[in-house]
């Protein structure tokens, strides 16, 4: 089992290849289970992902209340993520951001469906969640446990939910895992966007998509892309 | 308050982004009301944002005369940034581009609407100045103060402003406000783009609007923006 | 004729191209036909190939059987290679991969024509092939020598074949032919879906498709387009 | 009257310039007529031009010969620049390139046209070229001075002519104003493209396009555009 140095390493790396991906700019973030309380989970302080050093790591219990202030200012939207773990004690990362590209599929009534084998980890059934549908006309923020808790029921057991004019949350098994699912979920957009400009589009099958994602998030598809991605986002200068 | 020697390089920093973040080319200009003198605003000799440093920013009155020539060349638009702050005593900062992913909305029918939160800083009504409409065919550089002047009654109270065949004015109650409404000005039209070869989309009430808007100009958010801004645009290095 | 050790350094290369052109993310594989052996062929260990170094090099029998296995991890769809070079012996080189701007046109009802005279490389008839055809609902990947086999037959004697969900084969006289038809493949792709979103395309004849790819592939087209390739990727400090 | 060694210089920085805007990839040339022989123009020998340093640099006459071989490999479209230097004694500079978001303009019936003021420079009127008019089926490229004299003549005085399936010729009244040309004509398609997505689009009229040319081949615009384009090609280390 990953010592908490190592957590916290490699959630700096995560940071970054969210950032190198384009997945993230000044906003948008993505945090971890502790690996030794399943209670608490560890994200930075409120800071652009591409910035985040160790140092801004900080420890949450579930509720979101911070275990170490230190003075530090943490992410607003922080009880996206421990809603998501309070539910699902599989999931071990979560990530939450507003890629561009993600963004026209929030905001119209096309279905995201994974297009190609690499991307079927965003899974075939993707919901969408609006706050309006329960909050009224906000500031489209998930600030408390209610806005969470039910963001994560229409996540439900899947990997990817949208939010209406907002983004989306990814859930993973582990952190390598979430960062896989965003960065092919924002890939996909992008496929799938161009596709719809030529006419119909197939797509995998449920089946398929099972098959396939078994494949990407096994150690030969995602060891991988996992050093791949960190080459790329210099995580060997850190 | 901020110091001449700070404004100044904080809006040597502000041209850096905007080019760092594609919205200027060679063309496009930033400008910043004086800290001492509501009189007065702070903007480059003519000259490409990417390259502009510190000596290169001069003193103007509202009405476009440079109060330290020395010999430099001013931009020819000038008279865009005096005429908004002359109707707009709140105003402390005008931003000018030809951003290429705006132009489309500047010459076809559709009207630019914030669809994601953290581009509500836009605006919920995006007006549109047509320089032909009291100038006739000109080469549509605005020149004198009439020309200023009546586009800044177009832009009146608000944020951003649409200039047909060639670009937008933005104004901000700060310098970083501004350059992070004509981010997001430009990421919004690349993003409704996308979501109109889709087809029907939705967009933030003017309610949500204006609630998004207050969450981005807070510290929480400005300041966060500022800084991966900064660091993206090579701040350390000036 | 190249020397093994010329061989394994230009394979280096080819990868890094493809890396560094955006062909390839951090799936995706290119080989070539051993330069001693023709039952034999060279070909990566599994990683991403903007990371491959001459010590990745692995050689294999055309049944997919590593001669030199030395603990290494293979491509898990290496079949596709070895069921290419078994049924074209002219063939030199052959490339694998999910060019995300090419995966509209292998889920949609599109063909893809050459529209410039320099992407004449990728042929006037791209057949698609689908996994589903004949193996049902599967993870997609080419995994042993029957469904290679079956992909090399709708490939034929031509340069390019589509994979439905998948990405596309390519076979050249050589490693840089190879190189060059899945480089304009991903750029013939991006040119034709903008043309079709203004209207109707015309293209290149099967006559023009044939003198254009003749240009193409002499010296005077092949070595300087491999020139730049290369100083892109950085093959200087190989 | 600019020297022969600065006129070499500033072809070698115009290739560099036309590289990293993306204009050119492996392939397409630019030249400028010789500054003490009218008859005369200078061209790099056939190299991608991201590569070029002086010494690549030849000297022909307009017939295509070259005046000092010295055993370099000449451009094979070389005609396309003595034909109209040879037609047009007050041009200075030709360009030609096969820019990927020009093509989808060259195989459609859409016309471009001027639609932001700094591209007014395209001109209001870009005539369309299709070598198999009077050629019949060939490999598109402008071999002899029969096929150049006909480019040409379609481009008669203007500033830019499309060629169908192949891109485009550029000519300048100096190197600077063919390379801003050239490049706003990319950005000019890129954005009507974009427009022609959302609806009917608007553009420039003929006079605007007239005085806005006006304004930008001024030296306000071009210096200033020149300065940028050099920076950011990394002019300072040649």
């Amino acid at each position: 089992m990953a010592t908490l140095q190592e957590t916290v390493r490699e959630l700096v790396i995560a940071n970054r290849i969210l950032a190198r991906e384009g997945v993230v700019d000044a906003f948008g973030h993505v945090s971890v289970r502790h690996p030794d309380d399943p209670g608490r989970y560890l994200m930075s302080r409120s800071r652009a992902p591409e910035l985040i050093v160790a140092d801004d790591i900080m420890e949450f219990a579930l509720d979101g209340e911070a275990v170490d202030l230190r003075g530090r200012t943490p992410y607003g939207e922080r009880m996206i993520h421990g809603a998501v773990y309070e539910l699902r004690s599989e999931a071990q990362s979560v990530i939450h951001n507003h890629s561009y590209e993600l963004i026209p599929f929030t905001v119209t009534e096309a279905r995201l469906r994974p297009i190609m084998h690499t991307s079927a980890v965003i899974g075939h059934d993707i919901p969408r969640w609006d706050i309006r549908d329960k909050f009224g006309e906000t500031d489209h923020l998930v600030i408390d446990m209610d806005q969470g808790r039910d963001l994560a029921r229409t996540l439900g057991d899947r990997r990817v939910a949208l939010m209406s004019r907002h983004g989306c949350v990814v859930a993973g098994l582990s952190l390598r895992e979430a960062v896989m699912s965003a960065v092919y979920l924002q890939v996909n957009a992008r496929m799938q966007l161009q596709a719809m400009q030529i006419g119909t589009f197939d797509c995998l099958t449920p089946l398929e998509t099972e098959k396939c994602t078994a494949r990407q998030v096994s150690p030969l598809g995602l060891d991988r892309a996992w050093e791949y991605w960190c080459i790329r986002a210099g995580s060997d200068a850190l």
